[in-house]
């Protein structure tokens, strides 16, 4: 006689990303370039990343090396140095591999398809070959994210999209941030997570959630840029990584200021997982 | 006895743009780069603007001498040349007084008001010393216009707001589109215009409506870019310039197609003004 059918298994819960540590998401993470970033984060217990908007490849340099021990993740804007040549790339990454930390070309991607495949590629910057991770608006639609794919996949890039700015009245809010994720899900092999103010995927794990304008004190500045606390950002919505930039590299003492930074985020993040669990 | 009150004059009527011819455009436009762009379209009688995005500054430099004859404006994106020197630009600056057109680069600025004024006066590329318009994204909220502002503003160049976009998918529609009209109107000094699919505004001709995604013949490219006709964009919809690239650039005889293309586009604008009349 027939067995009887086995019994189907119930589907695992999904992870919710609040409750499960950065090692626990390294594993899950498929992405080389997400699954180096948390592994970085579980090993050093940080989960800063430090923006270094200067002017100078030297300055950017001595900021690499000096906060490099303190960070997961450094990010530029290559465009605004005014010195640039293809070398001081090849230095970065001597100190990204020194330190353990990965890089964060923040581009802001913005155009068709066709195009960002140039900018991404090409140009003098050749962004893709020295940035682990860059991101980009969804702005133009999809065709951004399989244009950046073509080029970044094939190099085990990361793609973060911008979900939500922290400008005062952006319009990346609502359905635009949804549509985001929606787009998200279905590039994940390429793209790592999102640039937002809070947690937008409780169901995996393996995107992980950047958020700029933090600084220890709230306020503004003259340009519509507004500003949050690491414990608001990482406890209480969610995200994953602080994103600081002026606050700490045009500190006193950068240093100190980045250790403050770290630990903050740190125990945000840390409270939050163990109240999760 | 006291004099009668003089009878108040009614407010004249707003200038429909599509009626206006673009002489008469250029002596109601306040910023001067919108109106020596007017001016140049009705001294030349072209409406058509390259998109030039090749690779090397010898290339791009042929095509401007070779068709800017033909065109009002040459788009460039600076970001996607693998050999840029500051040479670079003096060339072709000395092209555009040559042939009388505008440089416009495609930078589709997205960032907040901090970074934008980094990116558009410095880096290696100093946009704002060689291109008389560029255009930015709204999505950052409207620091991004101040930020340029403070920069482009005192050289007189002017700023294209990205209203609405070709590519398949865009999410620049809906509100999206008239919240940026609406932040184009509050800063009539600095922006000149729209990257657009179509009139946007109907009672101040001062602001231009550049269209991007033009072919004779309709269709796409295999990452989400999508075609109309010179016809279609300026007759009927109501734009003021096309923008083609690839369509002219890799013609067989691109000189041919510019001509083709700025006839096609001159005669559609001349059939809308008249109509109007």
């Amino acid at each position: 006689p027939a067995l009887p059918p086995a019994p189907v298994p119930s589907p695992p819960e999904p992870a919710r990303h609040v409750g499960l540590s950065f090692e626990d998401r390294a594993a899950l993470a498929v992405n080389p370039t997400a699954k180096q970033l948390f592994q970085i984060m579980a090993d050093k217990r940080t989960n800063l990343c430090i923006a270094a908007d200067v002017s100078s490849c030297a300055e950017l340099l001595r900021i690499a090396d000096q906060l490099g021990p303190f960070i997961c993740c450094l990010k530029t804007h290559v465009d605004v140095i005014s010195d640039f040549t293809p070398d001081f790339t090849v230095q970065l990454a001597q100190l990204a591999s020194k330190h353990r930390f990965v890089i964060f070309e923040d581009r802001k991607f913005a155009d068709i398809g066709n195009t960002v495949v140039l900018q991404y590629g090409g140009g003098v910057y050749h962004i893709a070959e020295w940035s682990h991770i860059t991101n980009a608006h969804t702005l133009p639609g999809p065709g951004i994210i399989q244009g950046l794919a073509e080029v970044g996949k094939p190099l085990g890039r990361g793609l973060l999209l911008l979900a939500e700015m922290s400008s005062a009245g952006s319009l990346a809010t609502g359905e635009y941030t949804k549509t985001t994720v929606e787009w998200a899900r279905k590039h994940k092999d390429f793209v790592i997570g999102f640039i937002c103010q809070r947690q937008l995927i409780a169901d995996d794990a393996t995107f992980i959630h950047m958020t700029p304008g933090v600084r220890m004190a709230k306020g503004g500045d003259a340009l519509g840029q507004q500003y949050d606390t690491p414990e608001r950002v990482i406890a209480e919505r969610g995200s994953d990584v602080i994103i600081v930039g002026r606050g700490i590299y045009e500190a006193v003492d950068p240093m100190s200021e980045a250790i403050a930074y770290r630990d903050a985020a740190w125990v945000a993040y840390s409270s939050r997982i163990n109240k999760a669990s």
